[in-house]
């Protein structure tokens, strides 16, 4: 494969996690590193700033603070939800980004998200080659849902679910404090796939978790749900409940839903949330207990001061192999994780096109789900435990984070 | 003063809070060196566990978990919120903690709470001189609300601030992700005082914290409120709002209370909860931007896992020191903390009679909070930092923490 010598430009998108800037130190360092690649750019909010020609010079920045970047949450260049539209149907930001493309000499372009945005990914990768432009695109994954089709789990994934399960222990031992009867409910985001919701397992595996867990996969059965809540209080008083904000009745009716009108995001998914409240106002009526519900909130997707370092080294490696891959000649695939066989974790990294990855879905697999519908197996503790691993020690100031401060120097031209 | 021989007993009270347990341990690791304790007992569920003749042998736990106290959140014997009578009223209560004491010959008694546990204590001590039965009463101060009066600071208060100020930090970089306008609202605990809610501009100090931070010691303004956000959000687009849920207006309703109905604890205090909520619905009706409101919840009372190794210590050390200072022959005081003077840090302990502590309330000095009203001076971060300084290093164990497991050997006699 020829050498491809130009700039290349990063972008993050969808929902931040706690270790989606590790995936951003990986491409910045190794592609500073590269000869052939005489720029290295940060998009401001991911394809928009490449449309807006708003973008930094990375080559600006501290090294020591893209260093710090790994355990920084959250989107230090800011992200974005943006829809291209079909090309067939309208070309007109396709045709910008050549055009910023063209101007910046930008052969490489590397995209960070979850399933939407290894589409936008897909899909200016096959405009590029339409039109002729040589470019070589690859996906980094990131969604705390991990629900990416193609890779054993997804960035971001297992710091969520260490912040999940960790706190969840946390609550467990609060929720025993008083003599007296009470309900838990704890909600946790994951719109369709239950893995962040099943994660709160992992607390139960350490013997201070929830009692019962319902995940997105299965219909949310809502007298199923107080019959089981009732049983376990009966017998020990205590009741600690797991929910995934996407929990929805068979007629496929949100649980959230029946609370309050909603607003949709720019993919059209509803904006959930409130599904323990709403849980908690029925288990109140038909127990008559007291019940507290609590959000994990947008926590669980930024709590970088609990991130698995696990998490945090894979999350790195994926940029920097999306760089060293597409520098080598690779192009149209994401970066992908699959675990060696064997009772030992090791996580090796493979390449897969972005064509089978891009809007496919991975949910729980039905098998891990018990016969009762309300929790996981044994299976889902071993998939998981290695994931959670190692304390990522992120740097502090006076007590507090060290998160890295960019120069956010503009690129110009 | 003469050796007083016997058992002791220790009881926790009132909210559970991350570093409780590290007192207990500091009770429990000191009794059990004393030759003349003669058994040490921890009372299940506080005074009930004494009333009921409830209580466990600590003598037979292993030191290593006595020693996993200091870093597993909540209480480990079980609290709870239970007033007694005035003696004059109705003294059964005393009578019965008199047969229990007798028959164990009980000598020393440590209870480890807030404001009402050192009532509680201080009426005890008071009914076993008047009956003449010679008893030992310390308290041992505990509350995340920082409102007890005489002491520097409470052991739990560190824990809940660093948890607050490190979670406002990554939720600051989360709420950036986006280039699109967003309010966000943390709803902080403390009823009357404002200490934990101030405790988020920790963040701002470090550069990424609340814009508006509201306390309870000033009343809440909601025609202010709503001016203060507007104008930032026309500024930047972005704010960050922190408010204590015991906001309440200058007619002394709470904002939590124009919501729903309240049930109220065995105190008679209100139960409060969806302030954040209540004002995020109306910035949404008056500015008509996205919002999105948080509730710390209980983890700010339990999240271990980012507790205060400073805060760590001194709650063990003030265990420690009720129980030398018990065997040394005080009785009825509380354990207090004196910050030396100079700017470094430094804690010293001294003893603060029961008298003096019960039922008073510290708030945070008016002149700390700022002319506009809706944030802390200089003078709260100097006082706070010191506070939250060092990782508590919580043992752990498959990447989760690992909790003290007591066998909770019932006492007989």
């Amino acid at each position: 494969m020829s050498e491809l010598r130009g700039a290349c430009i990063f972008g993050q998108s969808g929902g931040p996690t706690s270790v989606i800037n590790a995936s951003a130190s990986g491409v910045f360092q190794e592609a500073l590193k590269q000869d052939c690649i005489t720029a290295v750019y940060g998009a401001a909010h991911g394809i928009k700033g490449i449309l807006n020609e708003k973008f930094y010079d990375m080559g600006k920045e501290d090294i020591k603070e893209l260093e710090l970047l790994k355990t920084t949450p959250s989107s230090a260049l800011g992200s974005v939800r943006y829809k291209l539209k079909k090309v067939e149907d309208d070309d007109t930001d396709y045709k910008r980004l050549l055009e910023v493309f063209k101007k910046y000499n930008i052969r490489y372009f590397f995209y960070n998200g979850g399933n939407d945005s290894m589409d936008t990914c897909n899909k200016i990768s096959k405009y590029m080659q339409f039109v002729g432009y040589e470019c070589r695109v690859m996906g980094v994954p990131k969604t705390i849902d991990n629900d990416l089709f193609g890779t054993d789990h997804c960035p971001g994934y297992a710091s969520a679910a260490r912040y999940i399960a960790t706190s969840t222990m946390e609550i467990y031992q609060d929720a025993r404090v008083y003599d007296t009867g009470m309900v838990t409910i704890l909600e946790v985001m994951g719109r369709n796939a239950g893995w962040l919701t099943a994660a709160t397992a992992l607390a139960s595996y350490k013997g201070a978790g929830p009692d019962l867990i319902y995940l997105p996969e299965l219909p949310f059965d809502v007298e199923k749900f107080l019959a089981d809540t009732k049983k376990i209080y009966v017998a020990n008083k205590k009741v600690i409940i797991a929910v995934s904000e996407g929990a929805k009745t068979a007629q496929g009716k949100y649980i959230a839903e029946t609370g309050s009108e909603l607003d949709k995001d720019a993919f059209g998914h509803s904006q959930l949330g409130g599904t323990a409240s709403i849980l908690a106002n029925m288990v109140k009526a038909v127990i008559g207990c007291k019940v507290r519900d609590i959000e994990f909130s947008l926590l669980q997707r930024c709590a970088a001061h609990v991130a698995s370092a696990t998490d945090v080294n894979e999350s790195f490696m994926a940029g920097q192999v999306a760089v060293k891959s597409a520098v080598a000649g690779m192009s149209d695939y994401m970066v992908a994780f699959e675990r060696a066989p064997g009772d030992e974790y090791k996580c090796e990294i493979k390449l897969i096109k972005l064509d089978e990855v891009a809007n496919a879905e991975k949910t729980i697999p039905l098998e891990w789900i018990n016969k009762e519908g309300n929790g996981v197996t044994e299976d889902f503790i071993k998939y998981a435990l290695p994931l959670i691993q190692g304390d990522s020690c992120p740097p502090m100031e006076d007590g507090l984070p060290r998160f890295a401060r960019l120069k956010k120097v503009l690129a110009t031209k």
